[in-house]
């Protein structure tokens, strides 16, 4: 027997109109990528946004099923662009401008992008690139007729502004099955090219209610918001869906990302939550420093996620300027977000020292994450916060599947996504990101956290950077190999650096021997290439082995 | 094209999966039927749910498609039914105690209950009653074996305990259509017969959702809650499923809604959210008046619908307790919150006294509840605070139909249920009832409620009761006539009543004619019966008309 409750399919065009119908008043603040602060409000992204989706409609033929790209930072023109194309049925596929040529155009080619929308500052990109882009229709500039190029060699240029002035700002969007595909983002993993996750319109509406639950992100109307992560980045952790949920005012930092500029927003503006990932946050606070007059006082809270964050940086906020940190963690795959630091009703009752043990870890799992560790066996290990294990999700703005099948592995029969991460889970229900599960070291049946050795080697005395890998071992399958570059002029042996380890980590995780070497491969990203090293050392054997 | 993200089929066992694996160990308080208090936790009912799910398919053939009734009070047992039995994809069907003996008769036949699981208390009630209710197959009473009733006539007994005892802990949830229906409850309609309102798994987990959001009751894990409300009144307002979801510890009341025993709860259990009728509310402060030294520092905030709230009970929490007030408005179709009076980011901002007018009023819709007001041609009408138009509302969790089908006239083709209500709807989004749709007098193609007019001549002094009702006209269709109950020994005057009226009430507002009755009839619940009055006025004659 089914409810008899009404069809309401979960649309992102909801969003939009619950924003106009009850705070159309509200205010969307951006910085243009033309220069000047721009103000509008949620009833008229409401129109403009209709209006975008009529005249795309008509003039580029884009509608169900069609994938637009785009490449822009955070403006209310690009927010636009994502309700005008979702709200047709259409995909919008972000791209990244920090993406090396080659994976650009891997990307484009490979997600079959039919339009592409283009923030002025990357026409030049798009000039160069466009002819390895055979598949894309044209380009549509993110700017008024009096900003476009006077001259470009751009296949097909279209002014945004004048394709809005020719829609119709009472266009009625399409209703549709809320399982349709609206949004594309492409992961950058270490290994192998670039997998497309495709979110749907339900994924994202669910993503963002549970952004705003009160044990979540807690975003409510009363939040002034400036996502200062990009758009681009992992579905832009949500917020351009869960601010209008809460129908928060919100802020657009445009390109400009930098100390002065996050500040002058954040202060001027009496923005109350941000998000980003820890390099801007450490790019602020040296701002700060340098200006010691500066002051937050109407910022409640930052989520810093990306990376893991430092504790000097948790501590910058809540000690210097009183602003509360959520530590999150999440994936692309993950619609992003997997797990947040805020406090429970058990935690609550902890004192301050023991909870900030529990504020460094990446947080718990808000309703609609399923989360467990497990063995390489499928086993479910304990919540003992030692034990640790292959961390796998569940939910409903989890990935089943990456573009085109690819990566298959990741997912499991019973709909488990392997995050490749290794973790813990303590009591509390917190969990804490050890390794990644290729880079883990595998010891007579035990695990070993490469990142762990790695933390406790660099904090030794003349030791400039460190790095831990696995290598074949008879006995015990695998063991530590610890690769070591000393600081200039420093003498460092193997024997003072496990000195230094013993008593820091368990005595069977000491590294069985330290390689000293000049220089230790890092990836695009700056994070150690193991697998480089891996196959640096393939030839190595340990001197009891 | 869809998106590629995971089935997860919103079903409300997804709230205790979520409740038992991250909140394992959060108590449950609850008063019991028996007497004592008794603790237990989320992982516990976790547990017995799912035992009571295995016994009570194997012993009572309740599975897909079942219809249970429950007569309980709010307990950790009528919790365990609740998703035990929806959990198997059967149907709980609250049934309300208050209700007269042939409407009880009339629903339980309606909706075809199967089994009844009743509390000790009700048991002679249904010893009596169970002749006239052929269909049910036996009775299970909620309770252990050493209170069972050591006689009874009830048709096949069977002790709640012991099929508990019977029952597989371990027993897997099947999965289903998230549209499945999961739950009844009839309305008690002031004409004609209750209907029956069947919500669905889907409906209430995202119901459930919108309850937690920060902008709606912002519930949270570091909440302790206590539904007063009962779970056989509207769906418990989600409270059985919002509190789930944010993990909060709930205490739950048992049979003893008076003053004092709702302190002592909220006083010993340390509550910081409650919610509950008026009445309840006028109970307990009145308890709190004759016993000045009692405080409430935990009680954060108090959720008070069901009808209108008194300013003087409103302000009695705010101003002599610190509690804040949520003025909530719903129905049963609804889930069955539809609007709650919470600041917004623009009434943040305004003075105290302009916030306590809106306070007063309904509320503003929560996300997920789409509301708007309409003239008698389904005209939208303007958002001023000032035009009440009908009341109709949108969503996922308001019904598109009654159970077989019946009251059809109150959903349209586009899917807007109409409440029945007259409202406004000021700019900032606040909704307030001005009027029932069927009491609202139509002078001329304007509206003039009812409401408004009695409420201006009861403060008339001499007027004991009035009443307002629309009686037919030749030239405006529709004038008002006011009759009104003189208080004893008064000898008030048709002239002294619309004198004090004046400036009070636009002046085409001022009733045509004031008739002086005895008594004036009111409904089982206590409310004017304006069907009976328009009835005994059906020959009455405007002097003007």
């Amino acid at each position: 027997m089914l409810g008899l409750m009404q069809e309401f399919p979960l649309l992102v065009t909801r969003l939009l109109d619950h924003a106009a119908r009850w705070h159309g008043d509200t205010e969307i603040v951006s910085r243009s990528v033309e220069g000047p602060i721009h103000r509008t409000s949620y009833a008229e992204i409401d129109r403009r946004s209709r209006a975008l989706a009529s005249a795309v409609s008509n003039r580029l033929g884009i509608g169900m099923g069609s994938i637009a790209a785009t490449m822009a930072w955070n403006t209310w023109r690009h927010l636009e662009i994502w309700y005008g194309v979702m709200g047709l049925g259409g995909i919008v596929h972000t791209l990244n401008p920090r993406l090396f040529a080659d994976q650009l155009v891997y990307i484009v080619n490979h997600a079959e992008d039919g339009w592409v929308f283009t923030d002025l500052s990357f026409v030049p990109l798009f000039e160069k690139l466009q002819d390895r882009l055979p598949k894309v229709k044209g380009f549509v500039v993110i700017t008024d007729r009096q900003h476009m190029p006077a001259e470009t060699s751009l296949r097909n240029p279209v002014c945004y502004e004048e394709l809005i002035a020719s829609g119709d700002p009472g266009f009625a969007w399409p209703e549709f099955d809320e399982n349709t595909a609206c949004g594309m983002c492409y992961t950058s993993g270490t290994t192998g090219n670039p997998k497309g996750v495709v979110y749907s319109h339900r994924s994202n509406v669910l993503h963002g209610m549970m952004c705003c639950l009160s044990d979540a992100l807690g975003l409510s109307s009363r939040d002034t918001i400036m996502p200062v992560v990009p758009m681009f980045h992992a579905n832009a952790w949500s917020l351009a869906f869960s601010s209008l949920i809460s129908g928060a005012r919100l802020v657009l930092p445009g390109p400009k990302l930098d100390g002065a500029s996050v500040y002058e927003l954040l202060d001027r503006e009496r923005v109350t939550f941000t998000a980003a990932v820890p390099t801007v946050w450490m790019m602020l606070l040296k701002h700060l420093e340098q200006n010691p007059a500066l002051r937050l006082p109407a910022l409640e809270r930052v989520a810093i996620g990306g990376s893991a964050c430092p504790e000097a940086i948790m501590k910058a906020f809540v000690e210097n300027y009183g602003t509360d940190v959520i530590h999150a963690w999440g994936m692309t795959e993950m619609s992003p977000i997997g797990s947040l630091g805020v406090k429970s009703g058990r935690t609550s009752a902890l004192p301050d020292g023991e909870w900030w043990k529990i504020k460094l870890k990446q947080g718990r799992a808000p309703f609609l994450v399923d989360m467990k560790i497990t063995d390489d066996d499928n086993r479910a290990l304990p919540h003992d916060g030692r034990t640790f294990g292959r961390l796998k999700v569940k939910g409903p703005a989890v990935a089943r599947a990456y573009f085109k099948g690819e990566g298959a592995a990741a997912f499991d029969a019973d709909g488990w996504f392997d995050t490749g991460d290794v973790a813990t889970i303590d009591p509390y229900g917190y969990m804490n990101i050890t390794d990644r599960s290729k880079d883990v070291i595998k010891s007579g049946g035990e695990w070993i956290s490469s990142i762990d050795l790695e933390n406790v080697a660099m904090a030794c005395p003349g030791v400039q950077e460190a790095a831990a890998i696995g290598l074949p071992h008879l006995k015990w399958d695998e063991r530590p190999l610890l690769v070591v570059v000393r600081k200039e002029g420093a003498t460092v042996s193997k024997q003072q650096v496990l000195t230094h380890m013993e008593g820091k980590v368990a005595k069977w995780w000491l590294p069985d021997d330290v390689a000293f070497v000049d220089d230790i491969p890092h990836t695009a990203t700056g994070k150690i290439s193991k697998l480089t090293l891996r196959e640096r050392f393939k030839d190595y054997r340990f001197p009891s082995a």
